[in-house]
């Protein structure tokens, strides 16, 4: 892939912003939450720019050509390269919240199993557990998180506008599950977001071993 | 073992499809999914001829000397290493589709609890994961993706026979599980083959998780 | 983070200390244990000082930076760093016992699921177990331990009355979990608390391996 | 731990058997079998001795002064360290069968829950694994592979016994498992025997999930 870089992007700049992304790309494989190619992540390079990975690639072996740059109507700027079409969730994040730079979509089986299981119930709620505070914003265990599951399409403005629909709705969003698929979360700079990313995977776990052990 | 090569296959070929085979040898041995030397791999070399891993060894240490040029009757070709009895499955799909070049075989702990789960059912049909995707051909999460599980027996003609009958009845097959044994997938080139095993591996994975959760 | 030892305390001292918890965070963080920057671990300097991690950092990227000095009430020594709030549970251990020299704490997933599913009963006792004898003083798998469960709190002299209630009725006392959060452990050196840290994770998960089967 | 050698084995012999012990636990030690400082390992030397692994070290950092010789009577040879006293267990084996050369003793969580669950019915019986076949003298998964299950017990004379009971009566035997403990398997050669260990493994991790699976 061949990506130009508009003039007001510095190339050490992106390429700083790329190995963080293929890097982070790397973890995350070696966790098993990016089955067979799939997952995407991106970090915001300015007010209208952000750098994504492309489609169809091992995770685990992502070097600086397989991060592209968009605009964040979600078009590729600069490259014949055709971002996924899953790019529109990611854009969303970076028009919505100015301070966000950072925004992971992971695969884990934990992530597919439990979106299925609460998918009916529309959200999962997450109450009780230490590893809330790890979501900034949250200073105790007794608060609640709310991760809300959307149906799954392969149509995207469906899932964008199901995203607008909550937060119009006015309630908090920290990370959502797509049904049968896979999460997005986000956060400031790529430590904060993993961070969250980590609680989330955590915390799915916990209360799906918890509902097994329940009903034993 | 010393393997002579035809003089119409270059040594280089056999050398880099040798290196190939091992490496997916041993990501996919260090992911558990060939326990106690079991799994065999191949690939392959001409329209008369493929590559495939020799019995009994270590899946995880493998050298090119344990790689060996089979025709496509299954048949040792200048060597007087012995082709494992399943060998006949490999050179099944090389005959039954020009476009297919790996072949993998593998016994994950997942995969065998599954033929197990659904042998009386004769296959496990999987809908609405977007994993699904992951399979050449399939493009939403909509879609039904059947898996047959055919029963074990050490006579390979019956198991090639069970094969050539479902293809014959004219229904898709992308992999196919052996009751209390393992899986055998297979792809155009090595990275397609081993994206169509890792999905097919998560998706049995999420299936049974899922299984446990809803009973509880 | 800037820190100035007493001269009581040799900088190699420290040094030493430091790497070994940061060693031992690595292994620990390896395993999955500290999810999402949780989890703190301190090893007793002298009779007065302990030095422990600092909050809110990867615990597998440790260096001696991270790791500060403090006095047996909790307070930072030499440093403007702010010890963890849970670190009156460390300095708890270091004035009750004399001979202990390192406390671990950490949030595994099945320390986790364990403290929510024993927090109604107060305590997990486990038995019949082998790895029991990894507990130092314990010398058969007949013998019965008894792990306290405490309610979860972000108010720390809670937690601490808590502890020296179980201590004061005079019931033996190797580890405690708390509900929600994880587990607390702690050794006469590091091997030691290890050996104790990982013969708990692995009793746990035996236990609650052993109530799913039973009850299918 | 000092270590002076009979005459009759050549120093070289007895560093090749040692190393071979250490690579083979640091391998275990990875894959969690280890747990704790659990675990020993015996390697025979000649007719009448054996090497074996002192108690108490952690498996993934044996060197080759944790590694002692012992006679088939169960003592130490030439050093004053002390043998574990499941050493016995270990002998018991060299001289009932002149062609076993290497024994393994380890306590994963699936092999401890399993002795747990089938402890009262004495053994767990194998039957439709296609995995079976990687025991020596298994050539079809339609066999039965039966597992003895013996009480735990701290006095060794009895183990001892009850193997010998199930040897007298003329079962075939080719690993063990004890109570809320672990396994002992064996076979001619270290490969053959990682090879008896990783299959016990998988198949019993097998049964528990299918056990899990059946009942949901």
């Amino acid at each position: 892939m061949s990506q130009t870089l508009p003039e007001t992007i510095p190339a050490s700049r992106f390429e700083t912003i790329a190995d963080t992304i293929a890097e982070a790309a790397r973890e995350l494989s070696a966790l098993g939450w990016t089955p067979a190619t799939s997952s995407n992540f991106s970090m915001r390079v300015d007010a209208s720019h952000a750098a994504i990975t492309v489609s169809g690639k091992h995770k685990g072996k992502l070097g600086r050509s397989d991060i592209m740059l968009i605009n964040l109507d979600g078009e590729a700027v600069g490259t014949d390269a055709r971002p996924s079409a899953e790019t529109a969730l990611h854009t969303q994040v970076y028009r919505h919240w100015p301070g966000m730079n950072v925004v992971l979509h992971t695969h884990s089986r934990t992530q597919s199993v439990a979106s299925r299981l609460y998918a009916a119930d529309g959200a999962i709620r997450l109450q009780g557990w230490e590893l809330q505070k790890a979501i900034s914003g949250y200073s105790t265990h007794d608060s609640v998180l709310e991760i809300p599951v959307f149906p799954n399409t392969q149509h995207m403005p469906e899932l964008v506008a199901r995203v607008d629909a909550w937060l119009d709705a006015g309630k908090p969003l920290h990370a959502y599950l797509i049904d049968g698929h896979g999460i997005y979360t986000w956060g400031r700079d790529m430590a904060e977001t993993q961070r969250h990313l980590e609680a989330l995977e955590f915390l799915l776990g916990c209360e799906l071993d918890l509902k097994k052990l329940r009903a034993s």
